[in-house]
């Protein structure tokens, strides 16, 4: 990353440099995952970290399908926002000190991750389709898709169980 | 925050941290708003940014009353994830060296603001709502509301003319 040159200078540049983005903060989710797993109480909760662990690999891999098709070379760049988002999971899941409440701020950690992704795959998709990159677009909104139902499901948990056990 | 004491041991404990997470958060995208209005070239979106600015200190004084509502001290924590999300959003304006792209990169900033705050918000509103607090849930959602809305205007600029403008 050239802090003090002025790298994208094309939409083709800002696509790329997005991807490589969201390719190291799926990465990183990748790493932070079991750690969520092995906080967690809720056994249908734990399930689901796990089910989204496999997909995520399963993003990684789709994300070097469209590096490959775009003819660019797959590679992660920092990402201060995934950085602060786990970051801040991890601060908040070190000062909870109760198991019911700790399921109720997993999943809000793991909403804040999937809304991370969500927004980027929103704007990488927009602009694949822009670029005249409909293949590119279509793989990528399999996963858009994947995290929006993610976040459906991590909401239906919280709100049918998870915080109902938090607040008794 | 007592980093290594478990200060967050009731959904109640979690809520009031989240509050103070997104108090400090929003003051965070105030500091930043005025930069992004500059850096904009599309006189739609250097618009849509300065409303957005009214409406953020508006949702700053919403949350002070949430706070005096719930009888919670109003005041801010660390949040590392807006911090993350706005340094990531000027790393990358810094490195666009085109009008036309920066004002793609800039929507894609401001979507990803705005998605941090809505699972934020969607968070609160939930928890709220478990703990009894169905007045504190009615104005968290009139913010969430309008930070979806917010998020869908710029989707609109962005697909009818910003993208189109930065692919040309």
């Amino acid at each position: 990353m050239g802090l003090f040159s002025k790298d994208i200078r094309t939409l083709n540049d800002l696509f790329v440099h997005t991807l490589r983005d969201i390719y190291y903060a799926e990465k990183q989710i990748v790493k932070s995952l079991p750690d969520m797993i092995e906080k967690a109480s809720d056994p249908g909760l734990k399930r689901g970290f796990k089910t989204h662990l496999d997909e995520t690999q399963n993003h990684v891999a789709r994300l070097e399908e469209v590096f490959r098709m775009h003819g660019a070379e797959a590679k992660g760049i920092d990402c201060p926002a995934i950085d602060g988002i786990i970051e801040e999971a991890d601060d908040v899941a070190g000062e909870v000190g109760d198991k019911s409440v700790m399921d109720a701020a997993l999943i809000a950690a793991a909403q804040a991750v999937e809304h991370y992704e969500m927004t980027r795959y929103g704007s990488l998709i927009a602009w694949a389709k822009q670029l005249g990159r409909n293949d590119c677009a279509a793989i990528l909104q399999r996963t858009l898709d994947e995290e929006k139902a993610t976040d459906k499901k991590l909401t239906q948990m919280a709100e049918s169980a998870v915080n109902i056990r938090a607040a008794s």
